[in-house]
């Protein structure tokens, strides 16, 4: 396993910087009477391609050697990695590949093609995903580009957390959606590094609870058909990010429909900012007092703004 | 008249500084490419009560003498002003009387309610609404502060245009929605005094003309039954703001209910973040091509985001 040090952290930032946006972190006053913390958040809903994931993608393109990366990328996606790792690939010149499962939401799957990838369909299932993605690397000779399995993706998404870090100081717990693991083993990695006194907490739906499960008994227990609106946090947690979050993580907490549903609300109804159902898990987590200790400053990532304006939740 | 120097504008924004926030002005590269020139957004949105009414409104409460303030303020209102001076009636610690027309949207209704106020409803028409105010004010003794046809609330709203040319500069014109002329009037003063170099345009719903309708004749032409989902900008044109409009408008243009609700859609999707109808009329006459001139640097204020989420325009 590659060396994911303070060193490598500081370089993958430097590498991406071109090509990522700063976001903002933003407060909110009503926010913090309704919850008695100070929330503090990072708003990678305004991150380019409406998700964090352009970090990890950026950096893991950034890495292929000039002898293979002319023979493109390719990836599996519920959609923003593939979105991500499209910007990306178009920065290089170079071609990109996504399968995307066939209930992915629809506005992903037009990004997807609009920043100039090619997509190609699959059941929603892990294995049918692996399958699809397999038969294009063959044909095509395009590295795979993982969206969480992956130590240069998990570096670039640790960038999230490092900056949340540095602008919100004195942080006594952040909290981050987890799906596949990428961003919270990330976020681990972030904290560890440059503020070890946080504590760092994952979210993730009830109906994807994998995360939860396999933290209680010590090893992977991916969830078969996981049932959740949060479409980016519907895959398996990976064994990568596994081993970083074992080192680190504080605890996976679980979170119910309604909640992500209340908390993606209250975050557009108070905070005017758009965010999709997956960046609302680390508010629900607060809604339904999952954290169990009392952390008063609180960082929250909100983790993309990629929602389907047409079929709202509510 | 009052005088609304550069002075008076200076005074009014330090006054009112403690109780408004500093709203942030934000980019898009993707608008900016599908718009062909560059885009400068000041989101009141996201100022206190979800509108940049909060300005007036406080900058009026303000100006009210020791004698009459316990007596407490009333207005009528569509919404924004209503909750802005209900707030600003909290901060100081007086009573607050707010008539509504009964199409009010829900959503600003509870707000206004949920800062304190007293809320009136009447008729849909501008003489219910003054003879509905009139009457409460012969009761409770209460000073109207009137949602724009008030020098103190015109100053307060000519800080919002006042940052934006502050933060995005060497603007060559600032282009704000236009109803009751408050904001309209405060960005000509802001521009005349700061920056008078910039153009500024005001845009209308074509369902609610009346300020272009004035300002082909010189003079007020209210409009009878507005029509047109940006509830915000219904009211007719005072003859404060009509006043000093005349004085260094650009021009007035109009736009259709499509492209409000296209252009408010634009701004959700690309930008993430969320306003209400009337604050998409401005990117609307981007959209249908209004502004005849073809200025490259151009700032639009987004007005509010108050919006009831469970009836979106599409």
């Amino acid at each position: 396993m590659l060396d994911l040090s303070l060193e490598v952290l500081l370089q993958t930032a430097a590498r991406i910087i071109p090509a990522v946006h700063r976001t903002p972190v933003l407060t909110s006053q009503s926010l913090n009477r309704r919850f008695g913390r100070e929330l503090f958040f990072k708003c990678e809903n305004f991150q380019r391609g409406g998700a964090f994931k352009i970090r990890g993608a950026t950096n893991a393109v950034g890495m292929i050697g000039p002898a293979t990366v002319s023979r493109g990328v390719a990836t599996h996606s519920s959609g923003n990695h593939g979105a991500a790792l499209a910007l990306a690939a178009d920065a290089s010149g170079i071609a990109c590949h996504v399968v995307m499962p066939r209930n992915s939401v629809r506005s992903k799957v037009e990004a997807v093609q609009a920043y100039g990838a090619k997509v190609t369909f699959c059941a929603p299932t892990m294995a049918s995903r692996q399958e699809t993605l397999d038969a294009i690397v063959a044909q095509t000779g395009a590295t795979v580009v993982h969206p969480y399995n992956d130590e240069h993706v998990i570096a670039g998404q640790a960038t999230a957390t490092m900056e949340l870090l540095a602008d919100a100081p004195r942080l006594d717990a952040v909290i981050v959606p987890i799906g596949g693991g990428g961003l919270a083993a990330g976020a681990t990695l972030a904290a560890r590094h440059t503020a070890p006194q946080v504590q760092v907490f994952a979210a993730e739906p009830a109906g994807a609870d994998d995360a939860m499960r396999s933290f209680a008994v010590g090893r992977l227990e991916p969830v078969g058909s996981p049932e959740t609106i949060a479409d980016g946090l519907r895959a398996s947690l990976g064994d990568k990010p596994f081993a970083i979050l074992q080192q680190g993580l504080k605890a996976v907490v679980t979170v119910s429909e309604s909640a992500i549903v209340e908390a993606m609300r209250l975050v557009w109804q108070r905070m005017k900012i758009v965010i999709e159902p997956s960046a609302a898990v680390p508010l629900a987590a607060l809604l339904e007092e999952r954290i169990d200790t009392t952390p008063n400053r609180v960082g929250l990532i909100l983790s993309g703004g990629n929602v389907d304006l047409d079929a709202l939740p509510w």
